[in-house]
């Protein structure tokens, strides 16, 4: 093996790739809490570096002054996540082999439930790739302006390289992960406590009036605060990925991952809110002429525009950005796996590629993503109102599901539980709705028209194996008849050698050999017969008149004649003598006809077509 | 063979094209002088619709003054039209079999001259296309201004018609275009005739001033004088058409062809010399604001601008310059498949297609003029200094065939004639080299850059189809080895219905068969042997594992192992069982293994790969 592969060369693959891994070397590396913190909060915690700035850009429409609602928002988010990881804290204990929405909704509620969980996280993983990378890229043209014009550019090299990452195998268990990560905690910790500390030495003054006024083009209704709240919600996005992930932990791994769950929860809220109020107390509000990022202007405010900390502010932003598109990179073709194996999605998703991972899932997530980042010009703010409604509806199915499980399977202090899972799917399910509702005209209606038709392309599928298992079925079926006559037909243009080798192979066949000759021009055929007797080893050839010149027809009616596609156990054979040039160009050069039989005779029952390859040499230069 | 036809319902098609024509079909109607001049001249007489604007267009860069220039400029090319017209004549008489110029300097000056002759043909039929039509919507622009915006789209679209009137076989034998082109000579001399008149009646005034001013942005030199001289040689373009076509008249056909050659040189030279005359007279100017032609402002000067003359001048100028395009669909898949049966061009240009018309040179010349008029935004202007180039490359290279004709064949006063073919053999070299020179960068260089690329890729093809004919030469190597031994392997990935219909296959071609699975998972193993047992009749299966999943390389290395390709009397048959679909976007589901193997052994000599089809029935809705 090692030799063939040496010898096939595939160097380019090999660099980019490595080399294919052993499937006896798919290990499973066990997680401690701090590295697992690391990985599993990248998406959670990065969407702090954007989540404010969401909300304020709709509160702003009802002028720069009411920015400050902000604040009560972030609040009522930061409740919300509390109760969502309580909810969740539950599911940990009640899956410890992993509890992903798609399991938990089929489990518990049933084929269609699960499948519409499974649609809403499949649609999210694809939005987070595009939003984080999105968000990453804004904070990276933030700090080195120059770039901003190349933002979809940048952000498609990001997914590339994330997606070549993944098809390394790179998962989730790298300590490359943890480092950014913890960088960030401990940069934006750094920028919380040291702006907190300005505004307190500089005597807790009131908020500071916004930095750039903007006009009121929209009345402060109640409908534009709850559109905004949806916005803050992304927030919200990546909470679920520990309870995917249970197994990953060291035992005990549902304690473990509850904890971990728990500290994510503390840090998300801390970053969140600590963000939201120094946002307001230094009166940031988004730029929409250079287009930087409330968190760069927060960075200069509180550091310094040239300084190292607010450099490093940036750069640790954009790298936790991008790598929180690596939890979907992780997730999505897990998922898709699970379906495939399911019969929901093609099973090429469910193949382990040359390093162990998923390629097929990875490569489409990257392709989807890539080409949303393109449609929507690589602007976060565009993707937002289509990001997030998929997470609250697997959410509100996940506990959902949770709730029928308590009442099914009891246990100690059963009713309490239920209670929590019952508060969490009612506030999510309510969030939802808000969120359909404030954000459907700007994009959420995508979603909501995408997903059904996701599911109905998943049931499609799966009608489509069952009813292949069945035709296959041996047991159903027995043995198919078995082929008592096999005559072999060779069509030929001319008498050379290719056609005499494809005249010797029909002939290691079967015995019951003819040559067809399709006469498109009637002053070539003497010649032909003149060769044939010569060459033709005495195999019978018909000459079929084509007075309109078709190749195909003449043949197909003389199939027709011989055969009878209600006789199973005959078969005709069709030789085909076929060049095959030294270089593909040259290919150009000759006809098409074998592929035109071949498909001529694709849907025929009773038909084989075979090709006889003649190789041609390189023509001396 | 009608009643299959009418099985397959190719309704579309059949509506587009007509119903097939039998070869039998294909007879040569003969031409009278009238049919012949309409037919043969509409390129050449279209062309004095835009020939004196294009002149113009350059000396107005001297400032509005130098557009008198057009006149003395005119009355040269008239001068170079009657050389021209007197040499073809002669060729005429030479080969009444038709003397396009690839077969004249091929014959008589060598394979390399008549291969650039036959670029330099090919090159402007393209060139024809894209400068008629262009025009031709100029013309209809002039007319009806609102169409200005859409003129690429309605150039396509005239382009696309001419394609399908083409496929369907219309021969320039339709009397169809003979009625067009009789209206625009009609109207036109009616349009001259009245300017004229009023002239006179007018007392003979001297030249109106332009009405239009421009600065000059350019001195007026010999080059810029050359220039427009070079652009009104586009006049030129079309008069070979005659001497393509002498087989089509009815004899005497020659001296028919030498009499319509006469007629229309002499058509040619009033067009374009009063057109020009009025021109000047009438101070008419290149408007270029309103992108309005000088033959439009001439008719609305002579006829009034809302009168019906003016219409039916502009509707019969926009007919006669799409016609003219015909010329080209005639002429380009004619040389196309000459150049496909000397084996310089793929053999694909020298079929018939249903309709006896070269099908597929008809619509590569469709698509190369329909780029070319996106690619130049359908400016005529920008498309001239391409265009002519071509013509007087292959008009000098015929022309020194013809002396060298002369030189050998002799003949009664062989002197003269040479004399005459020698002056119009230097005339249009001089005129080919003061246009390469001029039009150099704006444009003409990409001619002369392309004529040799092309040429290469005529003998790179003339070299491809010898060596193939040597390597298929039964008198030159004989007949190859019969097979001896064919081993049939049939790799299977699972024991069901398709698997066995593949194996009873192969039971049917040898009796020397052996089933491979390769083992991915090696936990699959036991189960697929234990229903081997049960039944794969006794058929030997060998287990090939395979550590890194990959179902390719394990097989390569058996076949590898079993097979030796030096040997020439044993082959390898793999058969495959390959799902066909009921619906297309079906066979998504299904892997694509069966293509992954073919193409694996696509190169192997001694492999041949076989696909046995097991066809799934649709699921139940």
């Amino acid at each position: 093996m090692v030799e063939l592969q040496k010898r096939k060369g595939l160097s380019l693959r090999r660099l980019l790739f490595g080399d294919p891994l052993s499937t006896s070397q798919l290990i499973h590396e066990r997680l401690t809490k701090v590295k697992a913190l690391a990985i599993f909060a990248s998406d959670a915690l990065s969407s702090t570096a954007y989540a404010t700035e969401e909300m304020m850009l709709i509160l702003i429409l009802a002028g720069s002054g009411a920015a400050h609602l902000a604040w009560p928002l972030a609040l009522a988010i930061a409740g919300l996540l509390v109760i969502v990881a309580s909810s969740y804290n539950q599911t940990i204990h009640a899956y410890p082999n992993g509890g992903g929405s798609y399991i938990v909704s089929h489990d518990n509620l049933g084929q269609l439930p699960g499948l519409v969980a499974a649609a809403s996280l499949l649609t999210d993983y694809v939005l987070t790739v595009a939003v984080s990378i999105s968000a990453g890229v804004a904070a990276l043209t933030s700090m080195a302006p120059a770039l901003y014009p190349y933002r979809v550019e940048v952000a498609i090299f990001f997914v590339g390289v994330m997606m070549v990452l993944n098809l390394r195998g790179v998962r989730e268990s790298g300590t490359v992960f943890a480092i950014p990560t913890y960088i960030f905690l401990v940069i934006v910790f750094v920028l919380i406590i040291t702006g907190v500390a300005k505004w307190m030495m500089s005597g807790m003054p009131a908020p500071l009036p916004p930095r750039f006024t903007y006009p009121a083009v929209h009345s402060l209704t109640l409908f534009l605060v709850l559109r905004a709240f949806s916005s803050g919600c992304a927030a919200l996005t990546g909470v679920e990925a520990i309870s995917n992930g249970v197994p990953a932990f060291k035992p005990p791994e549902a304690k473990n991952a509850a904890k971990t769950l728990t500290a994510m929860a503390g840090l998300l809220i801390t970053l969140f809110l600590g963000v939201t109020f120094l946002v307001r107390q230094f009166g940031v509000v988004p730029d929409e002429h250079t287009h930087e990022t409330l968190v760069s202007q927060l960075g200069r405010a509180i550091f310094g525009g040239n300084t190292l900390p607010y450099y490093a502010l940036q750069a640790a932003t954009t790298m936790i950005l991008v790598l929180a598109a690596n939890t979907s990179f992780a997730d999505f073709p897990r998922l898709a796996s699970l379906l495939a194996r399911d019969r929901y999605l093609p099973h090429q998703f469910s193949y382990l590629g040359d390093r162990l991972a998923f390629s097929n899932g990875i490569i489409v997530l990257a392709a989807v993503s890539s080409a949303l980042i393109v449609l929507f010009g690589g602007a976060t703010t565009r993707l937002i109102p289509l990001y997030a409604l998929g997470v609250f509806l697997s959410f509100t199915l996940s506990q959902l599901g949770m709730v029928m499980r308590w009442r099914r399977n009891k246990g100690p202090r059963w009713q309490l539980k239920a209670l929590v899972n019952a508060v969490g799917a009612i506030v999510t399910g309510t969030v939802l709705i808000i969120f359909a509702i404030t954000k459907f005209v700007d994009g959420a209606w995508i979603v909501i028209v995408w997903i059904p038709i996701f599911i109905s392309f998943f049931l499609t599928v799966h009608r489509h194996y069952a009813s292949v298992a069945k035709q296959l079925s041996l047991e159903a079926h027995g043995d198919p008849s078995p082929i008592r006559r096999n005559r072999v037909i060779v069509p030929i243009g001319d008498v050379h050698r290719a056609v005499l080798a494809a005249l010797h192979y029909a002939q290691s066949l079967s015995n019951d050999v003819t040559a067809v000759y399709v006469e498109t021009d009637p002053t070539r055929t003497p010649r032909i017969l003149e060769k044939w007797k010569k060459w033709g080893k005495g195999i019978p050839l018909e000459v079929l008149p084509s007075p309109y010149r078709s190749i195909l027809r003449p043949l197909v009616s003389y199939v027709d004649q011989i055969s009878d596609p209600a006789r199973r156990d005959e078969v005709v054979t069709i030789v085909l003598p076929q060049f095959v040039t030294a270089r593909p160009w040259q290919q150009l050069l000759h006809n098409q006809t074998a592929l035109l039989i071949q498909m001529a005779f694709l849907f025929r029952r009773e038909v084989i077509v075979v090709n006889v390859p003649f190789h041609l040499r390189e023509a001396p230069a």
